[in-house]
């Protein structure tokens, strides 16, 4: 898949899963900009090492897999720029302007957002349940899961997920768990809309959604609260 | 001793532990401002509806009691500024003016430190081997004990936490964990600078942490961070 982005000259690729020296190889030499996503100081300064153009920062805010620190965005942020010689987008919680001011605040060149995407018009790939479960959640609506795997994950709190941690309890492992954590579980959820037989991916921003505009009118949001930010303190309004 | 705070004429009271209606009750009438800590939206709306002048947000990163959402100081804060009327002050992983600056992003009115003030030369209460612990820590220092008691609380992590972890993952409940989790322990390190013989409170921001200033010295290089920013957004450096 690599080789076919080298190819097609793709001008930037987002790394985000494991060791991200494969991927940062196969791309050197090219003219292609690489983003890895850490969810750790330690995890950005070996993507920095290892050539990555720019970082993205996870804070434990985020939807979908985590650091096992359990960091927040509003700690990491700062903490990895503080570090890091190379740009720093920030993400995890983000879901306005007023997240993308903060995340400039910190230092950070940019954001990413995640959960506040699937809340788009734009976003048919997500079944109206799971954009519906985004617009009802609360600060109560979002669990972790899979950390006694090693790999903690952010999701919506449902029956299933409840599940989940039942059997996490049990310290059943892997085995245990893999039909419960797999991918068909997955896309009964957020692909076919069975809300309760299966898990979805969300961050704890999704307490702060509350519209599913299209993705124009979000951005044009964004950048209007942003900029209404910059202008109160500049004494421009 | 609300009662002599209102003799005295104290011009504010932090109010930060349970149910805060008796505190704002007694001083109702007198000329006295409240803040509340709250760690919840619905706390929050509580804290308004009975009377409180302004509420404090706590978010995950903080250091000591916590809310049970685990919910980041980035999603909550603005979260509870828009459900309230009155002012918001943030608080949890904040150290510094870039901190400052995103809570004001946020729609806060201030911040609140603590870890970040125990780490002064002011601070004579704590023992010097409590603030070379604040030094020392990076993003894996800190967790949260008292979770299985409904209480949770983040602390520096020692041997004394592992301890009160592995108690708690036995579900021992309150008389099984006592003797970990009493003043004395907790008097143990912060007083006398026994490190593994008790715990510590402090919140994720110490990762961030990396000097012991005097307060004034540490107040006028927030100021200075938090007004290179201000000036960076207006276009005046």
């Amino acid at each position: 898949m690599v080789e076919v982005a080298v190819t097609e000259s793709v001008p930037v690729i987002s790394v985000t899963g494991g060791n991200p020296k494969g991927v940062l190889d196969l791309v050197k030499g090219h003219n292609i900009k690489t983003l890895v996503l850490v969810a750790a100081r330690r995890q950005a300064e070996k993507a920095q090492e290892l050539g990555a153009d720019a970082v993205m920062v996870v804070g434990q805010e985020g939807g979908g897999h985590l650091g096992r620190s359990d960091t927040g965005t509003m700690v990491l942020t700062p903490q990895i720029v503080d570090h890091l010689d190379i740009p720093v987008v920030a993400s995890g919680g983000i879901v306005d302007g007023r997240g993308l001011m903060a995340a400039l605040a910190f230092g950070a060149e940019g954001i990413e957002m995640g959960t506040r995407f699937i809340a788009t018009k734009e976003c048919q790939a997500a079944h109206s349940h799971y954009k519906q479960a985004l617009l009802d959640a609360d600060e109560d609506s979002t669990v972790v899961i899979k950390r006694s795997l090693g790999t903690p994950a952010r999701a919506l709190k449902n029956t299933w997920t409840d599940r989940i941690l039942q059997l996490e309890a049990r310290e059943l492992g892997y085995e245990g768990l893999k039909d419960y954590i797999s991918g068909s579980a997955n896309q009964r959820f957020i692909y076919d809309g069975l809300t309760e037989e299966g898990f979805a991916w969300a961050g704890q921003g999704a307490a702060r959604i509350h519209d599913v505009p299209s993705v124009s009118d979000l951005m044009t949001k964004i950048i209007t609260e942003a900029e209404d930010i910059r202008k109160k303190w500049s004494g421009q309004s």
